[in-house]
């Protein structure tokens, strides 16, 4: 009940400064961020995307802040990050070139991940994990679901065993260098452009 | 004179160091390139991309680095960068994470770009311009040449005027986003993603 207080108290600080920021968990959990999706749609004058990225296992602000400027470009609905205060940090503020001010912030810690996760399954959205598995899906070769959340793997370690078994899917980038994986920013950027171009081709099929 | 040889002494310096390095400029002028690409596919058992990312307009050492672990991961034949010192800065190496060791890295200061430019178009590889112009391809649209050349822009001035019109083509990636442009890397990024991933299907198809 302590370490929720303090939670609480961190997240009413930070409304004040910050106006895009959402709470996760309220008396209506999902409501806000609805409203806000159509809210932001409508002042782009464009149909928003229902993707959330989901970063609160990522570690390096300068991962955090190049993940803000990418899915605020993309039109990502949110993005998800384990700590607020990464959004003071000056290497988060020099990659994300203001881009939190206009994306949806939302904070889950780690340890609310699950709990997290299965909201947003309840919610219609498909859990896709971006990490290499026995059964991934090669990225040339995955369809994204409309409603698409991606959770992102820790700079070292990926995406812990105890979270793996929430995903409904992974999505693995075919990789063909000697070198050991993709910076997670980059990692994240090729699936936020994969879902984008998926949409827009689908849309542009539509008419 | 004083600046060529001041060059030829840097090659030679840094050939003793980075075995991967390639003068653009000799005798030969493409043979080099060309067998350096056969034997790291023959070491990697597999066939190697005609992908070369150049990279000499880009000034930040962290977008450089970060190139070059891309560009390695995707098996890219070459980076081409302005200068070949970049190797030695430490947010370089911090970003790269050693992927020079395996990447071939080519030296084509930005005064060599036209002439190095014409010398690639006359061995069959399309010069695509990563740049929006009135007359850019959209990414989700444009089908790449097995023998691509991405000209990357500088991160202030994007490509100057003088060298549009030695491109072939130039192709833009569709942002729906308040802030304005990616991050020169992660544009970079999803330009050798859609060129592997249209290279990846087209393989499949022929099989």
């Amino acid at each position: 009940i302590g370490s929720n207080s303090a939670e609480t108290d961190g997240q009413t600080e930070w409304t004040n400064v910050q106006k895009k920021i959402i709470p996760w968990k309220n008396n209506t959990p999902s409501l806000d961020l609805e409203m806000v999706f159509e809210d932001r749609a409508a002042k782009l004058g464009k149909s928003n995307s229902r993707l959330i990225v989901v970063a609160s296992l990522i570690d390096k602000p300068t991962n955090l802040g190049g993940l803000c400027r990418t899915s605020e470009i993309f039109g990502a609905s949110a993005l998800v990050v384990g700590s607020l205060h990464y959004i003071q940090d000056k290497q988060f503020q020099h990659l994300s070139v203001s881009a939190e001010q206009w994306l949806p912030l939302v904070e889950v810690k780690p340890s609310q991940l699950v709990d997290y996760l299965q909201q947003k399954k309840t919610e219609g959205y498909t859990i896709i994990g971006v990490e290499q598995t026995a059964k991934s899906f090669d990225l040339t070769e995955y369809c994204f679901p409309e409603k698409s959340l991606l959770l992102l793997g820790n700079e070292h370690e990926g995406i812990p065993a105890n979270l793996i078994h929430h995903l409904d899917v992974c999505v693995e980038i075919p990789q063909q260098g000697i070198i050991r994986s993709l910076n997670v920013h980059v990692s994240g950027a090729l699936l936020i452009w994969e879902y984008t171009r998926q949409q827009v081709i689908k849309q542009k099929q539509q008419k």
